[in-house]
């Protein structure tokens, strides 16, 4: 396995994804620096006073001088256009380390970014938090997780190496596969699912006789991400549109059928439909469910 | 608060809501006998293995005979025919016990069951699992949970007084409504949510690029009790079908809301709409994730 060569990660935006990067970089055998950028002096000073990064600076061009590896963490619709600030920066500087950005959506920010630059690989871990900001930075939120590469044509493949060699060292798996084929998966794993937590939420909240209040383990599971940070939800919604209808579309077929066996008191259709969603579930309990963090130490 | 009289509590059906009855009383103060009757012998003697039971016996009356209060947990569509024929034998043996059951649904259980028992209490403890069956029983189930109690106007006060003070012992907290507030309230909180789950996760099973494998916490979440007994669900969809109807109907409404917005990029819209799901939510944190079990041992 190659090994991760980066001396100075530099973390453009720093939140809970990217400081969790940071914390895992620093349990794991990686002993570089943690450098940061950020439009908030206040999250860079709080990143700062928790240990997640060992400096910072309010000035781009200063932490981009030094970055063997730079990360780009910000919400999908920012995350283009500060891809592309990066790269022209670098362009001033006359360097080019490897670039990564975080973001749930490729299609949208590469298309935002428009740049070849050649040694940017697309990412994005999927895991996270209905919280978000730096101090809920965890070490542990990659581990037994996966992380999407999405290498572009033009991607130097060593830059790739060197983006799998830093997530290998957080204890999550990592697959390669192409930008549309992600974008759909995520709609499907993860868009669609969030819409369907803010529905469910919404109805809950019109309802007079305040079902939340009588909310078992069900509700408790169903609705915990519709506490997920709104305006970033609005941004994946948008960024994402065509793939995430598709995948609604998908969800609202199923509803409709059901409730069509509901209607009618098809009670072998149901036990039958209930019994699929149970072995689909069951099948991927490993991957749903991966074992405690304490339990995991061996993967890193 | 009333004291629990009690000395031997008839369980009728030993599974996991039940068994975990029977732990969270043996960990209390209250040091009676346990006992059950129910169909499979594999059960009961699992049961009295794990030490949930004392005893248990495969003659109904023979259990009835020696109980002061009688727990029928069974599937919500069988609770009302069991119920009958525990009052039935109940007056063959010129007994009264307080006599109360665990379904999750309350109007079909109460007509099933035909009867003007003075000392019924309908009950339903509002906490399960995906998982099923006595070895699964856990004596914290209850803590921090609701139990809501439904008495008929024929039902002794005292009676319900009895069961309160059952439930008490468990570190639930007891609620009393009406059957058929009950029936909606419950179709609102859990039975569409299910409906929800097992619809989203169907779409995933259908979808040829596996969502599921690249899952993250959204999807642990949000298909968790699509795990549930698939024959317990056929029950209740068809048990609580119009008021699984009505709250269905609900949420597809909030469904073609929110898919109006994310199609027309309504940013502002999208942002509200989130932003009021995040505030409902955050306001029932504290009844949706109750401290962990170690943390409430006061309240036994």
């Amino acid at each position: 396995m190659t090994q991760f060569q980066s001396r100075t990660v530099a973390l453009i935006g720093l939140g809970l994804i990217s400081g969790s990067l940071a914390l895992a970089l620093r349990a794991s055998s990686w002993n570089g620096t943690l450098t940061a950028w950020g439009p908030r002096e206040a999250s860079l000073k709080r990143g700062l006073e928790l240990g997640v990064i060992d400096h910072y600076s309010l000035e781009l061009s200063e932490v981009l001088a030094a970055a063997d590896m730079v990360v780009v963490g910000a919400p999908p619709a920012a995350t283009g256009e500060i891809l592309k600030s990066v790269v022209g920066e670098l362009s001033r500087l006359n360097r080019s380390p490897v670039v990564t950005d975080l973001a749930s959506i490729k299609a949208h920010v590469i298309d935002s970014m428009a740049s070849d630059y050649a040694n940017f690989v697309p990412g994005h871990p999927i895991a996270g938090s209905e919280h978000s900001g730096v101090a809920f930075a965890d070490s542990a939120l990659f581990r037994g997780r996966e992380v999407v590469l999405t290498p572009l044509p033009h991607t130097e493949s060593n830059a790739t190496e060197q983006v799998r060699a830093m997530w290998d060292l957080t204890g999550a798996y990592i697959r390669q596969m192409g930008v549309e084929e992600h974008d759909a998966l995520l709609a499907a794993s993860s868009h669609m699912p969030h819409i369907v937590a803010y529905a469910l939420t919404r109805a809950l909240e019109r309802n007079a006789a305040e079902p939340m209040v009588h909310g078992g383990g069900a509700l408790r599971d169903m609705t915990r991400i519709a506490g997920s940070d709104p305006l970033m939800w609005t941004d994946i919604s948008v960024a994402n549109q065509t793939a995430l209808l598709t995948a609604i579309d998908g969800f609202q077929d199923e509803m409709i059928a059901l409730r069509g066996l509901i209607s009618s008191a098809d009670a072998a259709a149901l036990s039958d439909y209930f019994a699929i969603c149970r072995a689909h579930r069951r099948a991927h309990d490993d991957i749903l469910n991966p074992l405690p963090a304490g339990d995991s130490e061996e993967k890193l």
